[in-house]
């Protein structure tokens, strides 16, 4: 199974960030990716495929302000990382501000979600890396993996969160839908395997009937991201039906996480599918220091042999897992699974 | 004119809140109603008038919360006082949630926006300090003034943020509405001379015809609260066209703030009405230390003049105002001038 990582993504490092009423050290390091590397012995460069691909989820206006967020909190005399303190209510709409704390609250949802210095660049290879891998699986391979980091699953269109920036697995997911008709797919599938719920995906595809959104996480009721994830959304519009949320409480272990996962593939199975995108969070781990279901190492592998044994094309790309110890493992046993 | 002030009022005293990407020590503090209370000579205390005319303002949910968020705080086993730090995007609705860090999100827009094991006890006296002022008003007494503090202009039917919890003028202008009809009030409006937008007033009344909102601010392009305060903003529905927006940029002086009055007064009159609310802050100062406009002690004596010369009958309910050293003078001099 053929794995790509490109080095900038190791730039975003943000110090801390704003959890439960505190600073606390910020868990979404360079070190995971480096820990998961080392456990799977490598990966292949990233090609670029430039900002066409990403503009084809992200607003415009959003990816600007995340390309310049940094310099402007520079430029208002601010130390260390952008870090937002207001966000909109309902009426959310395009506005002209001209402060980077009102841009940070415009396109984002927490104060847990810096931008440093590195961070565009290092979601901008994230992106690119998943990308890269969804041309091998494109290509013909069964599947692949991208090991994305920034992960991707909390950002929205036109909005950052979760310690995501660019929706890699949307993106992937899109360039699958453009991409020229021999190797194009009509119908995608994404499957969120973190422990929490991957609301930019869902936002993303909220209104559409061609790429389903399936999701197994913690109940929102008491883990973040609160105010997605519930089990009553299911999409609107042409995308009625097309999403599919799986809520479990916290300590769960792999059987009953596994008939979750029979109901995902159930689902995605009867929408019908050109290519499976798993959104892959290794934060359900027993151990996780943020996370609060019970999987062991070896479920990881159990788990992944269930989605490859649907043979659907498939594109794994790499969200959550903050168990540095254990990241590497985790990660290399569901891979195995393939 | 008779003042009125609770002691309760000062026990809402957190220490710190999320600013620009850092903690800074809590600016509306209750050292703010003692310097006011010692310019002004004192106030009469606040007559209870129960709950039922907050939740006339307030959702039931939104008090609830608002009355357990600190014990709930502590019951989770956190120091210190409860803040939020992730928040809703686009799909706010009502959800069930049992964790104080989703309900502080769902009921909140801000981190700067502190629950403390006071805040309650001092946002319901607050509250009453309006109502037993506007008792006043609707005797017979041509103004009177309510030393509200914690302020309210931020606070909308069902979210804090801004250092306001409940909102005492809409809760005023409610209670003028509902009184009985030898003293009741048809048509209110509120005239905003705080330096930022009052978002939860406006959002309030946004779809309603019978009270009018008026807002003097800086402009939200640069100023808190970022996402409302903008001048085409009216209103919708039954309520187009009774909202408006005055944004002035930073080093308004008070030549051009008179304007800015002036044209405020007139819609209002236009509009036609019964009691007139005037959410004051002093933090138009030329010396306020978190903002820019540039108005001097004695510049409030004229502007309250000019309101006065309206011969409305008029509520004064005190909102923000952060140069302690000047506050009493400044506001002394606002109501010196009716």
């Amino acid at each position: 199974m053929r794995t790509f990582f490109s080095p900038a993504q190791l730039a975003h490092a943000p110090t801390r960030e704003l959890h439960n009423g505190d600073w606390v050290p910020y868990a979404e390091t360079p070190a995971r990716a480096e820990a998961i590397l080392a456990a799977i012995g490598g990966a292949e460069p990233a090609v670029d495929h430039g900002d066409a691909p990403i503009l084809a989820i992200h607003d415009t206006a959003y990816v600007a302000f995340l390309r310049a967020a940094h310099d402007r909190w520079l430029a208002a005399e601010r130390e260390g990382d952008a870090i937002g303190y207001a966000f909109p209510v309902v009426r959310r709409r395009p506005l002209k501000l001209d402060r980077i704390d009102a841009l940070l609250g415009l396109h984002g949802f927490d104060a847990s979600t810096p931008i440093a210095a590195g961070t565009w660049a290092s979601a901008y290879a994230s992106a690119q890396t998943a990308l890269t891998a969804l041309d091998a699986v494109l290509g013909g391979d069964r599947a692949a993996f991208a090991l994305c980091r920034p992960p991707g699953h909390h950002a929205g269109a036109d909005y950052c969160g979760g310690y995501c920036h660019l929706n890699a697995a949307a993106i992937a997911a899109q360039a699958a839908r453009d991409a020229d008709p021999e190797r194009g797919c009509a119908r995608v599938a994404i499957l969120d395997t973190d422990y929490h719920h991957g609301n930019g995906t869902q936002d993303i595809f909220w209104n559409r009937d061609d790429v389903f959104y399936a999701s197994i996480h913690a109940d929102p009721a008491t883990d973040y991201p609160f105010f997605w994830g519930h089990a009553d959304e299911r999409g609107e519009g042409p995308g009625a039906g097309a999403t599919l949320n799986l809520p479990l409480p916290h300590g769960t272990s792999v059987d009953d996480y596994a008939r979750a996962l029979d109901a995902a593939l159930g689902a995605i199975a009867a929408f019908g599918l050109d290519l499976l995108i798993v959104s892959h969070g290794a934060d359900t781990w027993a151990g996780d220091p943020i996370s609060h279901f019970a999987l062991q190492t070896a479920d990881y592998t159990r788990l992944a042999r269930t989605i490859a044994g649907c043979a659907w094309p498939t594109l794994v790309v790499m969200e959550g897992g903050y168990a540095l110890d254990a990241l590497g493992a985790n990660v290399a046993s569901f891979l195995a699974g393939f």
